[in-house]
């Protein structure tokens, strides 16, 4: 049974441990937060037995083997070094640090002293992934894949009314590209390996981030239009075409409805059975790692991820 | 009325005749083919009286008083020129010439001699575009517009064959971008005017052109994705995404049906009253400007899209 702590008490933190309830091998611990009290309160809605002040006090505690971190990401670097100094296996929440650099150099200092530094990126372990994987063969040559995730963000009303909120505030990474286009990108990476090249548009809002964005990436015969916002809704849905047919995908982070369309043909659908809860995936996949399993893969679409990102942030917003 | 000649006997002119037929203050004349036994056939097919062997028996017809050029794009240029010396209108089908510095050139001379001359882009005088343009204020402010236009043209049988056909012959200025991708060009450019920047990659096929492409074009404070293809299908609609609501639009070539979703609302239906023939606005506009009406927006709007495709053709296929 490996005994995982958790550092932050947002609801993120909430659905993660119901997913560790969920898989075998693994339970939560305990719950570190600076705030002793806020720690007990989230610990009690858990079920988690133990509080920990702090990450220090948390990578100290004897029942601790793991921690996952979802700590403002501004924070993950500097977390990540204490857990890998301590020799204790990390899953640290996406974006897993600010920029491909800092991965580079948490994943070499991981290795350097054997310890599991995997990123919590669920859609890569989404059981829906594999059906878009599964389909691709039916699709013939694949010319373009559409990959979008947007969803109006509550706090961007905060924006609006002139107030700085975490998500959007710069000084601690908050951005659109980071909090919601790392899905698709990272579904892209996972489906089609890294891109020749990436273009890239970013919007910017009040707060001095970007609220939204587009990014073309380059493959050799065929091109992926990639989508993200955080203060607009969208009706539509991703698709990958081939010469052969197209695939619609619901919800790229965590695909459940596949509709195959052969050339001139009928539509079918594909329907992904999946837990409710989808960060189940990527439990499974620590467990996984923590018993040995080799994530160098994992660590390798992360940091592919991140230069993309890098890449997109290289220019000012428009 | 304005007895027009049709040059060009394919299925686009024959549509335009239809069109013809439907508009007041306008007959069709003549029809023009190197091959006078086609033109005769063409004619009798669209109930036109006359024919011509040739464009230059054409211009000097007693009873032409316009020309609709349908001839291959790669020899629209020459011809307009012949059309404006002789003094004579024209509306020319789209993409109007190969380059902006062509169209420049074309319209120098048509305004230095008095004669109109109009770029037959069906979308640009569409009652959906209108209908489009009038929900823009419902969206509060735009942050993305996502436009496509894609189909599989059974043409690209012949490639895939290793044949060469005319609308994927690079030497014949066939491209899919210059084929289908300025209808979403040059509805962009209606909407919300020039760009300040596009970015865009196309993707090769085996005759030597572009099948498909995608392009960024960048505003102030939004994005446009642009997506065409002549060598798959799509099952997307294109989208603009405002701060307040989302419009859903079925075919931004001839926009029917509009899907209208306020934030956190209840979606509403816009349903476009048109013609079944798609031309008949771009009739009606010729009509007026052979009145008299001021064109300079249109020739300028045929401009903008034209650098724009310059600027996609610009660099290699991927």
């Amino acid at each position: 049974m490996i005994r995982i702590g958790i550092v932050g008490t947002s609801s993120i933190s909430e659905r993660f441990a119901e997913a560790v309830a969920i898989v075998e091998g693994i339970g939560v611990s305990r719950v570190a937060s600076r705030d002793a009290e806020r720690a007990r309160s989230f610990a009690d809605r858990v079920g988690a037995p133990g509080v920990a002040v702090g990450l220090d006090d948390l990578l100290a505690a004897p029942d601790v083997d793991a921690v996952y971190l979802a700590s403002p990401n501004a924070v993950h670097a500097a977390q990540i070094t204490s857990a890998v100094d301590a020799g204790i296996p990390v899953l640290v929440e996406k974006p897993a640090v600010l920029t491909a650099g800092e991965w580079d150099a948490a994943v070499a200092h991981a290795r350097r002293r054997g310890v599991v530094l995997l990123e919590a990126m669920r859609t890569a372990y989404d059981p829906g992934l594999s059906a878009v994987r599964a389909a691709l063969p039916a699709l013939g040559t694949v010319r373009r894949v559409s990959l979008r995730y947007e969803k109006r963000s509550a706090r961007y009303d905060e924006v609006l009314a002139g107030r700085q909120t975490n998500i959007f505030d710069p000084r601690l990474g908050g951005s659109a590209l980071r909090d919601l286009g790392v899905y698709p990108l990272h579904a892209l990476v996972r489906l089609f390996g890294e891109p020749h090249a990436v273009h890239g548009v970013r919007v910017g809002i009040g707060s001095g981030t970007d609220g939204l964005g587009s990014a073309l990436a380059v493959y050799e015969g065929f091109v992926a239009d990639i989508a993200w916002s955080k203060i607009t809704d969208t009706s539509l849905p991703s698709e990958i075409q081939g010469e052969d047919a197209s695939l619609l995908i619901d919800a790229i982070d965590a695909p459940r409805r596949l509709v195959l369309t052969p050339r001139g043909g009928v539509p079918s659908v594909i329907t992904v059975p999946a837990d409710d809860n989808p960060m189940v995936g990527e439990v499974r996949r620590f467990v996984d790692a923590v018993e040995g399993a080799d994530i160098t893969d994992d660590q390798d679409c992360t940091a592919t991820t991140l230069r993309l990102v890098d890449a997109l942030l290289d220019r000012p917003v428009v």
